[in-house]
């Protein structure tokens, strides 16, 4: 590990929680250079929804670069972006009656997000933004702006305003969507109405906190009579994760654009979309740009991945492991102490240990002894976030929940 | 074309310039899919120094992708990290006697400016930078910041503030440094001591403006006597572009800050880095983070480019074409016109068509017909700006400049 | 009229509402040029407490003129304020056991919020104040950023940061309170703690919305548990408007900065001042300053006002105007429609049509038709506002309610 | 001395600096409490150009009070404001052909300039700022903004961004206006063509730095020529302290708008004014307001004073007192050391001891110490002013002016 300690900066994270150097990965198992196998149920934060390194999307990639298909090619129309537009239209844009035209960001979430608030402010002439509470959009300073984290916020060394946080449903003790109306409406609420809501409809960095199908479709109501522009950011909770490929399909709604990145490309690499109904498609030719927002691998695996996961059945995969995750939760973690929160969506849960202080970390470092890698999330990182590829294995599955069990057994004995 | 017309949001911008779909490419060739031949003298505006489809490059990549070994592991350990920051100390940062700590950034040059701004600001405690006149640095919010065109400020749609524009020494009419010194000193200047100044030591986009040696060291010497940062951008003109690895090298000065990206993965895949010395290094853990801030297939590139770069002498070879490149501009371009002026360095010059109006566009185009690809840059799109890979054999040099020469005359003929 | 339709800007204001010219005036009279005579429900908005030129006050003020006392010192140290700081210490700070050192700012309120602002961010290090909704503080660009008015604030043409509006008690559905102390101990809530919150016991402009006791008790509480600063505006409410000399002494709390203006002189001359408690008193010399500082008529009105306010009683007279104005439009204002509500304290009171739509305009402008100056505030100034003077007569109080029922006799009738 | 140190704020400022306790004064002198007697070459910062208590005025203003004139009226219409506005247009506006609509603001000279800004910005729709180094407009945030004093600046606590400092003509290595025209024409400055260009044309606080005629008249035509609002801040060098009543009238241009404060109402009571050409009046009524916005004192003392000037001839005595004052220090100052230099114009001249080093201070409190009032300007206070009343007597201002000569002579050989 020296070659990292000597060179890397202090700002690495993760290599401090799975203090170990992975080599080799298959689906749900990474492989330390030791030789010891882990179960992932972090999976790159979500960037890694059909597992690590798919056969069937890697035999794509590998067909691609040794026939010498352009691997950079900046927004230049190339095969490979035809390949996964046309694939993108056919399995999921079509089928679901949407109608969203489509941008390649600079291929990581945050620059898809900042391309979403560039273009909200642009169509609505209006520079403010609703955040909720709880947000996390990104690290970079438009992103930054709308992200909830007063410590991450404080990184940024400049004031971010043009936000406005609201609160999120959960947990506030009066209507949320009233209040936001209030504030819009109300001649001396000192905020005017905003250019765009921006939403994450499961909050996963915020500790998996699920917005309500009602808080969804009424806040689509509410930006419909005000005309302010709906923003879903499904960078974690989309494609697949959240059940649906968009996570907000099960309330019914259509946001004016959303932003996708993560899992989208299918094998981990680093790809980012913004889709937008036409009429807000204005943005002038270059308005937004960057060198590998046309990254073609990455297309390659996004064209791989949509076919997989129809030739796979994730969907309902997903709703069965769901589940199956949520029964494993109730009847066997939750009954250990009565103080212990279960919250959930498809393939992404949380158990919040906030009432019981700081026990998470000791119980994520258990699970890590024994084989298995999660991470925690929102306020105090109380909330163990169990994100299980969706491809994993029944099995796997289990073992990864019983590890937990195991963890939790010894973390909350020892109180 | 009919799906990008159809689904691609009128963002895109350079399949407009080069309305055809690539479908493979080597080294300094692309292919259409109506099987035309492409000479490339843009390569990924700098990303693909090393040419299309690198030969070694890309046996190590199908290797690695072959072999399982990990695509996405957020900022886990990994043995190709371990194995790029390796080749990276060995081969640049030690025999140049630097002395770096590395950040791996979300992969986009972007993202590595606004971690470089947070890092500044944290560092100094205080929020202004100075960034010069003509200088492009991204898109996010941060990095637009310190960017200067106007057009793509006005759409962040949002002030963005803390930056002051000092001019850039080419054309100004005083001192450059002199004025910057005059700000910082004068009480009355209001402005204050800024956390730092961002440069390219010569600006790409800004129309390849080459800042003299002099400058440099100049600059450097201000930061010292004020306590400024001095970060260098060497997304566009780093990894070789410029002469020397490092575009700063020829001037003899250490920035504190250097910013790279585009061509450093070797592959065109996305990668960025900030390098900044040690004292510097005073992130908190994931104080700046991006899901794809370690992409494990441009690790395994950069790696393999270090290796490539030794073993084929591209230092050398670019010298020499440097020669070549302004031995025909000076000899063959430039006496059509008195008008016309040249300006460049290592593999990077431009041919300023100002004076003359708007005729860059128009060779430009006559270029791609005749099967060169090549983009403009500056005030107005003015200047034709040459960027063949560096690895660009001696004929397909000349042949490309030869199809600079024809378009010229049939343009200038016309005039 | 014509010289002012001529020569005066469009922004005036009053004058459409009461388009008279006034020659005269004399405690709770004003006397037009056509000598039509005016009861004068409005003084000032406030700044004139102790009526049209007090006699007591008058006698002052001419005899400092005509003995040549200065008239004009910036902040030099003159026998008249020496007069002002000696009477408002033994008069005001001492009986009441206050320890404010005090400032002389510019004389407009508006220039004392901006100096409380300052010195409130000095203090703390932080940038960010709570405003509440409903406030008005000014229009000068600090005190703009917290008053809540949406028009007034696009009238400043740049966006307001720094300021983060929270839900005044009256009306909000939760507890306001906890609603701050919620932002402010919540990581996720995007908002750091604020330097100060800034808040006018009774909401004039806003409506007259009064805070109950309980309430400025627990945000005084609140600040106290973290650190921030108080500062109550007490600009329209102060100088005995509200029942005390000071707004908040009913709730029994010392806030760490007060804003004084409009009757602090008694005579309707331009003055403010700002207390604040020694501790924070760290202003550099002239850090904040400005020409008129020192006003010195305004000095020897201020003593002279705290010197007759004695002698004419007026804290009980308050209270028993109080009483008169509440029970008569308890008894007969409010039985005239179910849908009014009244809302006031001390000698601020409000009858409420919000219910009854566009009405107060109409009652105003029947009540001057009949020789009684009211004005009217709140959302869409739907709430009459009473504000006689302090010295107001009996037969007169009674003849201006007298009006206003007849007026809304009317106007309701019409409906 | 007791009152004042035990009560008022630290941050007093003119009282350390003359340090005695003023009772009385009478045109150009003021008489302190032990019945010493000063001769005043300061007048209230500009605020006294006719004097302390000039009898005609102060007959005027006694009559006023006596009669009990309206003395506080927000904006409505009065015959003491139709009564300054006639003698306004019939003297000044009229016989200069200048067509200004008049707003009058809360009566500071920081509050016409926030109005001044607010009106720039609504008229152009852009947010940006164009002001000089050395500039001071005043010190709440608008004005601050725009004031480039950095130690002020920081007072602040927050960000004032919207605002570009341009070097002032002196001293700048290039050609100012050409500067400008290049930062607004330049696709790649950075920097917006800005809403308005704010300038004294003579910096008082500055240091006594006369902008050219040409100057002037060159920024006049680029105003024009892009759409640039010009606002001239004639708070301390108008109203006849700079020649013509107005300041620019050496120039011959025409702003856009000029801000009036300081000595308009000719008895050093509070006003301010804000000229507008008549197309740039869109304020909506009440757009900016203030409740001292119609301080009657100040307009019955304005309208005295505009018919004084006339019977005293006191632009002849200014331009006679100008070659008086240059003269004397030509011939008797500037001799002592060959480093000392002088700035002047009108009744406003510098003596600046700069390449000195710190003696400016010593000779203020020599002169001090021998009954003359005289204030410092610029950076590090290094110039002396010299601002005696327009009507100062001319065996006063050449006993003055000895005593300035003595002091000097006396610092001078200490050195």
């Amino acid at each position: 590990m020296n070659i990292f300690e000597k060179l890397e900066s202090n700002v690495r994270s993760y290599s401090r929680s799975f203090p170990v150097v992975f080599t080799r990965a298959k689906m749900s198992k990474m492989y330390a250079e030791d030789g010891r196998e882990y179960l992932d149920f972090f999976n790159g934060a979500g960037a890694l929804n059909y597992g690590h390194n798919n056969d069937y999307i890697k035999a794509k990639i590998i067909e691609y670069i040794a026939g010498d298909g352009i691997s950079h090619a900046l927004d230049m129309y190339t095969a490979a972006k035809a390949g996964f537009l046309e694939a993108f239209e056919e399995k999921i844009l079509g089928p679901k009656g949407l109608n969203y035209k489509i941008m390649s960001c600079g291929p990581t979430g945050t620059n898809a997000v900042e391309a979403a608030l560039k273009l909200a402010r642009k169509n609505t002439g209006r520079m403010g933004i609703f955040a909720l509470t709880g947000s996390f959009h990104g690290m970079t300073l438009g992103s930054l702006s709308v992200t909830s984290g007063k410590t991450v916020r404080r990184g940024a060394g400049v004031p971010m305003p043009y936000v406005t946080f609201v609160p999120h449903p959960n947990g506030f003790c009066g209507d949320s969507i009233a209040y936001m109306e209030n504030i819009i409406t109300d001649e001396y609420s000192g905020v005017d109405v905003p250019a765009a809501i921006i939403i994450e409809t499961t909050q996963a960095e915020g500790g998996v906190q699920v917005a309500s199908n009602e808080f969804l479709q009424r806040l689509r109501d509410l930006c419909d009579r005000y005309g302010i522009m709906l923003i879903v950011d499904d960078i974690q909770v989309g494609c697949g994760r959240g059940g649906g490929f968009f996570s907000f399909e099960r309330a019914g709604i259509v946001p004016d654009m959303v932003v996708l990145s993560k899992s989208i490309s299918g094998y981990g690499l680093p790809m980012s979309l913004l889709l937008m109904e036409p009429e807000y498609d204005i943005f002038a030719p270059a308005e937004h740009n960057g060198t590998f927002r046309g990254n073609q691998l990455a297309f390659v695996g996004a064209r791989a991945a949509l076919e997989y996961r129809e030739m796979a059945g994730l969907e309902s995969r997903v709703a069965e492991n769901d589940r199956l995750i949520s029964d494993f939760i109730a009847s066997r973690l939750l009954p250990m102490d009565g103080r212990l929160a279960h919250r959930g969506i498809g393939m992404i849960h949380g158990v919040d240990f906030e009432k019981l202080g700081d026990v998470s970390g000791k119980v994520a470092r258990e699970c890590f002894k024994n084989g298995l890698i999660i991470e925690r999330a929102g306020r105090n990182d109380c909330v163990l976030k169990l994100m299980p590829a969706l491809t994993i294995e029944r099995d796997e599955l289990y073992a990864g929940l019983e590890i937990i069990e195991r963890a939790m057994k010894k973390v909350l004995a020892e109180l």
